[in-house]
């Protein structure tokens, strides 16, 4: 098959070339998919500006983008995918024979490949090659943005499945970007009655506010002292002392999902209040086996990821994309169209 | 305080006698609860009709009614509790220093009275004692009978969370009297995003189709094999054969929740089936430790149990509520007010 | 490479043929294994007496045996196991892809090929191809023996973690055959302070008294209503009746693991115990991710599965080493050697 | 009945002083006990030395001593303890009413008396007043001294429990004092198969290797990063940098328990390495609903307390009991006896 592949591709901090790449070879098992829409992580803006994030440094050029959509267009015969089905794409590649794949924990694989994770390109291409185990089926009352975004919903589903969050908890939300509206709403779609999300900018809370189920807070205007008593917390602003700070908001056994990362690895916590609560602190790295039931709440209309998409784009303008937050305050999500 | 306590109380089959009782002497850590609303529950019909369930036989007069609203009338000073504060009461009274009640699971406790359990009388008085630990408060947006209606709503509850129901799930529930319709309205509470209720009832089936999420089957009109593949089965009816046949379209590790009691307690699986897709069956046995999770479900608008109340009767005729079941096809839920 | 590869090959009831097989292809991912040992299973008995186990008939000669150790003569250079390493061999060759097989459930996989499970050829052969992942190297502290018979102590190991046996619990063990023994072994290990073994004869009950923290009753002296109260049952005979008989000497909350097959699928249960002890019956079908724990039991002298073996045979006498059960009383574990 | 009952009394920094106080009232439920031994733990000590803890002063004279064994001397009739029952002494008092204890977690009870915490007077007496639920029967084999350890050991296994250890679980003790001796032996007693102890003295990490399955390493003979890779870390002694370190061994999903309390209640934590390996941190705070299973172990002869005991004091020698510590390296565990 002779296709195009036209890709977003970063050389250096904030260079994108617009290239033909050769189109990717399925290695067994992969299919290949056309990709319909990219969500922009705040992930891939670090990279975009920085080419590095932490340790981990851009040697060569990538692309970016691991929030993808798309629609199969070549697949194994007899294979789970047929060519035509539009699917949401989990963006892992886990080695699938180390004693974590096998027991399930396959974000834990020690050489896993993800999309945009150096050195493993990204999905802001027109044509991917993807395992066709992580690529899910949506149905037509899923928009291709909504597919991408199964992404980011998945780390929020992940954050209140470590948590347990269960009928009658009472959910504290700490940073109101993409992860944290969506965590609150799982929270809330999980049965959580109480919800409450704390950012720095009101814009963000007024969206917050939006959401049923979920209560703004802006924080400044009270503190956490003031926010009454919770059975989780759910980190997502990696805001120096948030972890420590919002920890101090929980009744006995509390759980904690650490989601936000911070600019200094090391974070204080008060040792002697998690011991005399029996507070329980779970890390949380992107997530594990439930990209099916992410798309089954969206499905189902439990909660609502096309809310937070603010800009739109073509790939010829992934600069821009990259861009957007440093310019419009109220910028949440920008998606990029690969095949515009 | 001279307080008049009109009960009706059940001397043998079918035969209730409204009478006059002494107020009853509160126990330490007790209130006095003047009752607001009162639930009609299976059991209670049941002991109405046959003065007896099982082996447990009723040898003195009894006063029924386990599903109890009311308000506070007399407590200890400095207490949880304040007098007139309108609460939900839970029917338990553990004896708070076995085994089972030290580790918080006091639905197994070997002494524990429960209102209306022979020979503890129910809530049928206008006058009851209960721990205040189990009295608990609800808002001004509760109803009195929306506040009785915990007890079952509780049952649900309970049977979600021994078949740990969260985000996706693909939950069955086999009878659609009021607690299978309560029960699928929690699973949808907790995240299930197919809910699939069936019942031989026509009346019923219909009902349970009016709440969101939740899926109305008619049995018979379609047959177990032909319902698709569930994750959870709440099997509210005690039907012969319900839990076997039900069992048949659970997925591999598939949950069941016993909770219907069937005229015969023996009852046929296929144990090569539980073993060969590791299915896990929870019996299911009232409920501990989330009445106040109940009640924020309910609080917080995402069950509604006010629409299961098709009668309603004042104390003296607690005959006609008992029996409205035999004369109404359509009854579901009656509730009797002691003050009325 | 030209290897002979002489097989045990089962063609009919009673027939096995010893021949010269071709030596396996090797699948991506696959490793080459010389077999060392191998132990003779109920299951293996069952098909060589009667070519088939309930609905699964041998329709094709098949070679027998899943329990099973061997060393690697061919592998993937740079893979995870070395030409020479000894190994245990789980008998799993899972899909990789589905639903199961990515949550870690992969002994739930739809799919999945397990030795000596028809039409897949077992390992009573000289040289078997199996995954790499799937071969647990063994230290030289383990003999060969021990490496085959870490598939029927994983089996054990598997109901215990199922049923979450933990330090303190009451375990009752239905059935002193090679797996009650050994899930008898295990519950100790991992902190029951009491493990009582039944059985109906005296020589398994002689035996499974021999192990440290083990009591052996004789059924028929006792019934299960004098053994006192447990927190766990694993009931391993399959015999009728057991399952509902040995779940009334449950605790509340008691929890049961089904490992033993019965000739009768269905079985009958008293619901209404299950119900009103909060009883949880819980399937176990083979085991999942747990070869490697159990591997660690048996290097640390926790368990002792040498003691099982009561008779040794070379290859050319399987039919013996399948026949010895019906002639010898005392016959635990048969072991065959392919290279003999 | 009139008893003498001579108490060791706290009244300032080293001021013990022998009195004879009132027998204590029993409260209902309770029963009274002839204290026969008192371990001295390292609260106790601390109080001894500058008679506070943290915010926790002690403002009027108070008798020290929590882990305490007994002969119950006085009990209600028909009550589950008879006069004349040797028992191990948990030292919990819940209130029995709030949201925690209906729960089963009694020990996070905001109103919960815990012997020898100020303002609760402790077991340094020769007669105490206890609850009934709240004292474990202990038989013939346990000696006085052992039924007083129960208490660190339930501490140890309450860690393990938090941590959810299981077969092949490879578990890192830090610190050898009586806390994680326990916890070590505990850890191999519920399936453990590599425990390492670290400490920074020699005769305690010779202490930690007498233990069957434990190994004691010097630490600054080698680092954490020489221990190898963990499931789970009990971190018991407190000091600073101690969990950031030993977190750092842990393999992905790997559980910490919290237990040592450090002089500085804030600790630096590496949250990246937490979320990269999705490490989980378990508070731990005295323990609930295991005291039982802690006998249990006991009584098995799965863990050894006794051989802790390094000293022995009658009630008069209760300052040198407390100093012990300062003169001896070797002092582990000293014992106090009220009767003598």
């Amino acid at each position: 098959m002779t296709m195009d592949n036209i890709a977003a591709v970063l050389y250096g901090p904030r260079e994108i070339r617009i290239e033909n790449r050769d189109v990717p070879q399925r290695r067994p098992g992969d299919v290949l998919v056309r990709v319909l829409a990219v969500g922009v992580c705040g992930s891939d803006v670090h990279y975009y500006r920085h080419a590095q994030i932490g340790d981990t440094r851009i040697d060569k050029p990538i692309i970016l983008g691991h929030e993808a959509s798309g629609v199969v267009v070549e697949a194994d015969d007899g294979g789970q995918l047929a060519v035509g089905q539009r699917v949401s794409i989990e963006p892992h590649r886990p080695c699938g024979h180390c004693r974590e794949c096998i027991a399930g924990r396959y974000n834990m694989c020690r050489t896993v490949e993800f999309l945009a994770h150096p050195p493993t390109d990204g999905a802001l291409a027109q044509i991917i090659a993807v395992p066709a185990a992580f690529c899910f089926p949506v149905s037509d009352s899923v928009s291709d943005d909504e597919a991408a975004l199964v992404e980011p919903l998945a780390v929020g589903l992940w954050a209140a499945t470590r948590t347990r969050i269960t009928a009658g908890d009472r959910v504290l939300v700490v940073g109101a970007g993409p992860i944290g509206l969506l965590a609150a709403q799982v929270a809330n779609a999980v049965g959580a009655t109480t919800v409450i999300v704390v950012d720095v900018s009101t814009p963000r809370i007024n969206k917050a506010s939006t959401y049923p189920g979920v209560n703004g807070t802006l924080l400044g205007d009270v503190g956490y002292s003031e926010l009454g008593e919770f059975d989780v917390v759910i980190e997502c602003s990696g805001a120096p002392g948030a972890l420590r700070d919002a920890a101090s908001a929980l009744a006995p056994r509390g759980r904690i999902a650490a989601v936000g990362i911070g600019r200094n690895p090391l974070s204080e916590l008060d040792i002697l209040l998690i011991q005399s609560r029996e507070l329980e602190l779970y890390g949380v790295y992107r997530y594990a086996g439930i990209y099916d039931r992410a798309i089954a709440l969206l499905e189902a209309g439990r909660v609502d990821v096309a809310s937070l998409v603010t800009h739109r784009f073509p790939l010829a303008q992934t600069d821009e994309a990259m861009s957007i937050g440093e310019t419009d305050p109220d910028a949440i999500k920008a998606i990029i169209y690969p095949q515009r």
